[in-house]
């Protein structure tokens, strides 16, 4: 029996630009870190929040990460074992990175190790949407699965989360900035138009298709022609002050595109190396910079490991 | 010089269920053949068609295999140049087989050959896309290009036919019923909403991205999982009399999916094999017969070879 067990749960991009509500990618940083150990006191505890501004509760039941591993106590009918948890949000909340799905699955991975792994990896998504769902009220698994996963997902179906992992070019980079500057999910959510227009549909269609097409052959010119999102990017771009410069000035530097992260205010640019990807996430930095908007900048390749025992 | 070059030019389903607009894959059969050769009398001449019951027109300025044909010899100054044309319809009009994209291809691929292969075979894609547009008046490529070219093709973009070819597994096999009722295109596209719901276009993006991973993966569980159309076929379906007894039985005899083709009223079904297809064939065959509704049925594998000289 290990004494602790310290995790780490990555952010992720979700949407990513022509997948909304059904894709997303891991990144390698920033992302949560949970610590869980055994303890004499029957029950789950959260013993110790960091960096969450005094945001989150210590309620493992209004807990994102507590109500996952919860979850998946009850499951294996452990609800009663004593257990520990520390919950250090290395990363901004509300920042459409996949806050909430990395405390989810960080809690929930946690624990699974700490009991010496009942289930495998992927067997822990069901626990980690609940997780997610306290937080978002939303049943997407498109950052909890990449989160836990790792790699560039698909999902087909959240009910029956019928997830795939989509090839991804050899230096493949993204940039990642986050704005400070607060936008709720639910407000990203609500100024949506409940639909599409017809012909925006047939293109989005096309774009998400030849872009999955782009991923599977290598073929970064069809990516970059591909990775437009001409249906939620245009209602929220708005939410997310100088979008369209950041926008800009990355396709300038190379990017392949460059869209809204999740439900914003931070804005990804994928790239087809590092450098590039530096190139972008710098010239981001400098819209940001001359607004005096503060700001974090992430340069992270695809992570293909997602969740990972520290 | 060729004294004479006879050509084929196979039907196509459109839409493939998942891929309004964006997507289709070629038959072996059905589909047209053209015949062009020289004449000392300048200019194209349509000298011959069989099989339209005299529904096409014989000036080549308004018949499709025509017009495609002359827009290729304008383009390569050839448009004095003697040739005379025939037109054998050797597949039902107004089916929902693309066969208005079948004689654009024929025409155009028959002129090119007799000429000494000017172009490349995907440079005559314009070409056609004229011929078509003549009869259908859409720009759209997804019947003339897998008629043309062969294979299961997702078009990006119809205006720079940015157009790619998708793995099929090996021994899919397709079942396609005609049943002769008449379904106009324009009242097809009319009787379409022209907005979406978000959620079904959610759910549609999703499968259409499934269906194409599928296809890498030759992934027979999740093409049949993500085959379903759940925005033009619930708006079309009534346009065709029995659909979904006729989906319905197919589904039952094995099949992968079963879907409208193109505007209709033609209705084919994907399947692992041969053997399968013809079961889901002839089970769809039962219904129309029992309804007293004349048929055809076509047993093909996915065409990748398009059009093709005989």
């Amino acid at each position: 029996m290990n004494a602790e067990i310290k995790v780490f749960a990555p952010a992720s991009v979700g949407n990513a630009a022509v997948g909304f509500d059904i894709m997303g990618f891991a990144l390698d940083r920033p992302g949560d870190e949970v610590i869980v150990r055994f303890s004499d006191e029957p029950g789950l505890r959260i013993t110790e929040i960091t960096g969450a501004g005094g945001k989150l509760p210590y309620d493992p039941v209004k807990n994102t990460a507590g109500f996952s591993a919860l979850k998946l106590l009850e499951h294996l009918g452990e609800d009663g074992r004593g257990i520990e948890m520390e919950l250090h949000k290395k990363m901004p909340i509300g920042s459409g990175l996949g806050s909430s799905a990395a405390s989810a699955v960080a809690g929930v991975f946690a624990v699974n190790e700490l009991l010496g792994r009942p289930l495998k990896k992927k067997d822990l998504l069901p626990f980690a949407m609940q997780g997610e769902f306290l937080a978002s009220g939303g049943m997407h698994a498109d950052n909890v699965a990449p989160c836990l996963l790792g790699g560039l997902l698909l999902v087909r179906d959240h009910e029956s989360l019928d997830v795939h992992r989509l090839p991804v070019p050899d230096g493949m980079y993204a940039a990642v900035i986050y704005p400070q500057v607060e936008v709720l999910t639910k407000d990203a959510r609500s100024i949506l138009s409940d639909a599409v227009p017809l012909k925006k549909f047939i293109q989005q269609n096309a774009n998400l298709g030849a872009f999955i097409i782009g991923m599977y052959n290598s073929d970064i010119g069809l990516i970059g022609r591909a990775l437009q999102d001409v249906i939620i990017e245009p209602q929220r771009a708005r939410l997310i002050p100088h979008f369209y410069e950041v926008k800009e000035t990355a396709l300038k530097a190379g990017a392949l595109g460059c869209s809204i992260s999740g439900a914003g205010p931070s804005i990804f640019a994928l790239a087809a190396s590092k450098q590039i990807a530096e190139n972008a996430g710098e010239a981001m930095k400098r819209i940001f910079s001359t607004a005096g908007i503060g700001h974090e900048l992430f340069i992270s390749p695809i992570n293909q490991e997602g969740a990972v025992k520290l």
